[in-house]
């Protein structure tokens, strides 16, 4: 298995290239990421520190792989990329970084690492440099050591997000959502923003179980800095009972480009993208095609046609292949119908699937009955009782089945004999629409 | 052409025959059309009447159209359907009846005239007998001359359907929605009931046009008993603009069986069906199922997740083909795109196709930008003005393609200058989600 022939964790001289190149490169470069994968980190940041000109055969190769990712001519030029990535170099000097965010409970987890989230390589030339963490750490603990019991395991997380922008209705289906998917046993993915965000990863936090470590807020910037700062509170909670990531370095601002690029990576490690509330144009919309470009089932909660902060939602029910889900247990199936891996290990995702009869049984009050006893049933009275003469010609039915069809209901305790005639056993509710 | 060749209206023979048999034979009764259609209306009602056993051919033909029907081998005993029929023989003394009807502004639409409406065909051999009709009549008017121009025509009628359960929100959206497709010059068709029906038999009455009859309402019973009572008033309404149908003939009472059987007439006189709300099991879930079945595209309008009286619209967006519709213009874009010969004589549907952009334009916002102008409008303080060797800093970017991205986002009136350095035009008021 190629697992033993992997050392866990990647040499540190790597993870510190990944540390340096991840503060020089900004999310969505997609050179950046090509040129690390062809040259290794190690030679790219030298060629960025070194101010030396990329060789041929250097500048040939990573051409070559831009181009089979589909990057413009322009987009490939190796040197302007170098040229970009120098503007930050001042910014490097701190080799104490690591060290320092390990005191913190963080660290950074780097491709070559054993635990890195796989599901990460569908983001193909967009898979980030590198995945800073953060856990609820303490000075005589190794991040490391903790870190993968942490991170959303492939088919087993969902992401639920939304708005900022939330009613009281987004809120409660964000929070109960969230809350009973923690109780199947899902990671609960978000950005830890106001509104959705917040309620969803409050949700998942009062629906963890003892052992499970439930909720994911992936940032837009570093994770030493919570942002919004308003949700100190909630992210205290988040390090406690899960995880914060960030492509982002510590001390990096979110800028809405960075908003954008993050949303990527909250698609890329859920098996599935749920959105609660969003207006029309709400950058949840975002992480909802970024998941359908990878191959994610996206499911959206209907609202109020009257709600603007459900109209982001209908158009992705109206314009995409996006799913109608209502519960936890919709999501669930979502991710049982499209997610992969995760049926087998989810005896409760083929219990919701039952729950929902098919389309077919619009009748199913009805089944029981054919269409002669229907109609008998249909012809007797709801409050009295009438002869099976009176039946006959009510439902339009010979005399012999309308014997034999009324000793069927009877069985079904439909219908009721009483003083020498028939009538229904219990008054109709409702008679049809 | 065909029209020239057909008389506009049947012979009066043929006309009473299926009044006849319209109230000997029950609706879903698939021999008795099929029957009527091999035999004719008159052989068959003969048939009945005298108690002749049918001759070996006529059981032979009448037997093959079941079969290529589908019916049953016992569905499709013609001696045993006569036997059926003949147990209401005592109610078709009356020859009266039409022209009765007449007086109050009533009569018989058939096959066999040129006014019938050919969407009924879609059923097949559920093509109900005849169409009972009743307008607004006066004694001196011939509700023959006037009856056209109250059918629905094809492609430009939408049935509004859901529960008599309504809640204020899905009796607005009726309305509402209904009201604006009278405004589209739509015919609304719907089932007179409490509830969604009536909420959306007034929105259309309160938006139609002048000289444009909207309103169409079927009933599961007689068109002279308008049920239910308490929906008197709707009904004058109705009637004084537009039409009430009904395959049963005049007296018969409706039935949960003749309710759900009335849907498929509703179905197929529509090129599309709304559902605006349903329970998790309601009779308006029939009339999608039946539009369904004969290819007409269906609409549920969506709703609270926490509404009971949403789950059946939520089930058919889960389970079926169905499309969510918000509004009236959405309702458009659905019989547009593929409702029958709908395209050519309706601008605002074009209009309305427009309305939506593509799911694509998620980013519409940035769209005009470049990645390295959107970097650097992200890169610039929102209050304060910075310098270009600092936003190089921070965008990642060598101080030429700030200056060139600088002006460009200057042209677009993104940024202003001030006190020697750049800030933002506006503030951001939404960083992302």
């Amino acid at each position: 298995m190629l697992a033993d022939n992997v050392p866990a964790w990647a040499p540190e001289g790597t993870r510190q290239a990944r540390a340096d190149l991840s503060r020089l490169i900004e999310p969505g470069d997609l050179l950046g990421s090509i040129t690390v994968s062809v040259l290794g980190a190690e030679r790219t940041l030298h060629l960025i520190r070194s101010g030396q000109k990329p060789s041929a055969s250097d500048q040939q190769n990573v051409g070559e792989a831009a181009e089979s990712s589909g990057l413009t001519p322009r987009q490939r030029k190796l040197s302007e990329a170098l040229a970009r990535w120098r503007t930050r170099l001042a910014q490097i000097g701190d080799t104490q970084m690591l060290r320092s965010l390990g005191r913190q409970g963080g660290g950074l987890l780097i491709p070559e690492d054993a635990a890195w989230p796989r599901q990460l390589g569908d983001l193909g030339a967009a898979q980030p440099i590198g995945l800073w963490f953060r856990l609820s750490g303490s000075d005589d603990h190794d991040p490391y050591a903790s870190v993968s019991g942490h991170l959303p395991r492939s088919g087993r997380s969902v992401a639920v997000v939304g708005s900022r922008e939330m009613t009281d209705y987004g809120g409660h289906v964000a929070w109960e959502t969230a809350r009973e998917l923690a109780g199947y046993s899902v990671t609960v993915i978000s950005g830890g923003a106001y509104g959705i965000d917040a309620a969803a990863h409050r949700g998942t936090l009062a629906g963890a179980q003892r052992g499970h470590r439930p909720a994911i807020a992936v940032l837009a910037g570093g994770v030493d800095r919570l942002y919004p700062a308003g949700n100190e509170g909630l992210f205290k909670d988040v390090l406690r009972h899960g995880i914060v990531l960030s492509e982002m370095a510590p001390g990096s601002a979110p800028t809405r480009h960075r908003f954008l690029q993050r949303n990527r990576i909250i698609a890329a490690l859920s098996a599935a993208v749920v959105v609660v509330e969003a207006r029309w144009r709400s950058g949840a919309l975002s992480t909802a095609h970024h998941a359908m470009d990878i191959g994610r089932p996206v499911g959206a909660v209907p609202g109020s046609v009257l709600s603007a902060s459900s109209a982001g939602c209908h158009r992705l029910l109206r314009h995409t292949p996006a799913h109608v889900v209502t519960d936890a247990a919709d999501v669930m199936e979502l991710v049982a119908a499209e997610g992969p891996h995760i049926g087998a290990q989810a005896p409760e995702v083929i219990e919701s699937s039952q729950r929902h009869a098919p389309v077919e049984d619009f009748f199913s009050a009805l089944d029981g009955l054919d269409e002669a006893a229907r109609r008998i049933y249909d012809a007797l009275p709801v409050r009295r009782v009438t002869t099976p003469g009176r039946l006959s010609e009510i439902a339009g039915l010979p005399i012999p089945q309308i014997f034999a069809g009324l000793s069927r209901l009877e069985r079904t305790r439909l219908v009721r004999r009483s003083q020498g005639g028939w009538g229904r056993a219990a008054p109709s509710r409702d008679i049809g629409s």
